[in-house]
């Protein structure tokens, strides 16, 4: 059976008229499907209303207690829940989650070596329980999770969602035929950062290489495309990068944005 | 099959210690279970940091928009989340939902009569889908819901969680063999309302119509017992009303506070 995990940020998540629309191509997909989604601008805006300071070291945030029940509230509360009730509208059977519920993503405190993190999640490859997800996935329903963990002794831990949703692809690679899509701002992989037509279809290990040697590929893409390749070594059919309001054409040309597979 | 419902309010999860003894006593339950919490002051508290106010009529909270975005921050997200990591850290396999996940509880916004109670869903008969839940419980998850609904068109609504818990009981009384269980701050019903050790501790429709008449049971109490029975008459086995903390006692005793039954 095939399973597409996809991955939602702040660029679709912060516009109503946006995720609405990626909410009902999602919906439309065929087989086993998992949304993972970011926070977006709202937990930043609650933190500032609240008078809670951001700190960010290196784009990452530190989670402190107080930045860390901003965060359940509104990744697991106010976001999660509004995007099942929105899936639910067109006939989705969503259910939203954290990976505390149900134990499907049990995470590590990041431990304190230069940057205390706080409460950040870290996963490995003994993170992810397949096998309760699995029994959801066959009970029918579609897991729609947020960015958040726990550490199994009862807290909650904030993780990065592209973690999570390769973490989710290479746990699930070994029962179902698995594709891996991030949704972000760009079409996908371009030749010219500044040309949208640019858009490299396809890329296989060997092509990655020439793309790296050549310096079309760099800067914040090269870890992207690094995890991606780690998921594909790891049994997952194919990683797809590229615009949510594209997601679309997956049912129909059975591909959009940059397929990165094993071969092309 | 055995199934328990049990319902807690503000006053366990206001209190740390109260909520963790709570939550370690219902998790040593055998057979199905499903929780399901009110907000506590926690919603009141962020609606007034934020500057939104709380308007009550009879004890019944207006649900404006921004109204509804701290419920659903604080119920789903906040309280619900920390609730399942803390039951993940006592080996039961929780999961936190709302109505909308799973399409479990679907409600109708209320209609404006006299009074527009604004997001705030109520339920009926047609509400609960028993087949998704039984699915979910099959599958080996604990279900632990937040006083949220949805209307099935993308709305989230605000809904009393004490007529969730009895809906879902009298939902899946077919199924099961069903205990519905309110935990609140008293021991049960009492013979006099100032005296903790005047606990009643069974009481039968015949017995319940004897204490109405001696006016015994009256005021707050009234409404909770009629809904009770009416719970008993469409096939729920038993309703429990006691205090969260000697929820132990059920598995010593099968029960504990004040047992309503169609007999003694």
């Amino acid at each position: 059976m095939n399973l597409h995990i996809i991955k939602i940020g702040g660029n679709v998540i912060d516009n109503s008229e946006n995720l609405h629309r990626f909410l009902k191509d999602f919906a439309a997909l065929d087989g086993y499907k998992i949304l993972v989604h970011g926070g977006g601008k709202v937990a930043t805006q609650l933190a500032t209303t609240l008078g809670i300071e951001s700190k960010l070291v290196d784009g990452r945030r530190i989670t402190d207690i107080e930045t860390l029940r901003v965060v359940t509230m509104v990744y697991a509360g106010l976001i999660n829940k509004n995007i099942v009730a929105a899936l639910q509208a067109v006939n989705c059977n969503a259910i939203g989650l954290t990976g505390a519920d149900g134990n499907f993503i049990l995470a590590k405190k990041r431990p304190v070596k230069t940057i205390d993190y706080g409460f950040v999640g870290d996963i490995d490859d003994n993170s992810i329980n397949p096998g309760n997800l699995k029994n959801l996935l066959d009970a029918g329903f579609v897991p729609v999770f947020s960015a958040l963990t726990h550490d199994g002794a009862g807290q909650l831990l904030n993780t990065n969602a592209d973690t999570i949703a390769s973490a989710l692809a290479v746990a699930l690679a070994k029962t179902y035929q698995t594709t891996l899509i991030y949704c972000f701002e760009k079409k996908g992989v371009l030749q010219d950062i500044d040309d949208e037509d640019s858009l490299i279809r396809e890329i296989d290990p060997e092509r990655y290489e020439e793309l790296k040697e050549k310096q079309i590929i760099n800067g914040g893409m090269l870890p992207k495309l690094d995890n991606a390749f780690t998921a594909i070594a790891c049994g997952v059919k194919a990683v797809i990068i590229g615009k949510a309001d594209e997601l679309g054409l997956l049912k129909q040309n059975h591909s959009f944005g940059t397929r990165l597979s094993t071969r092309i």
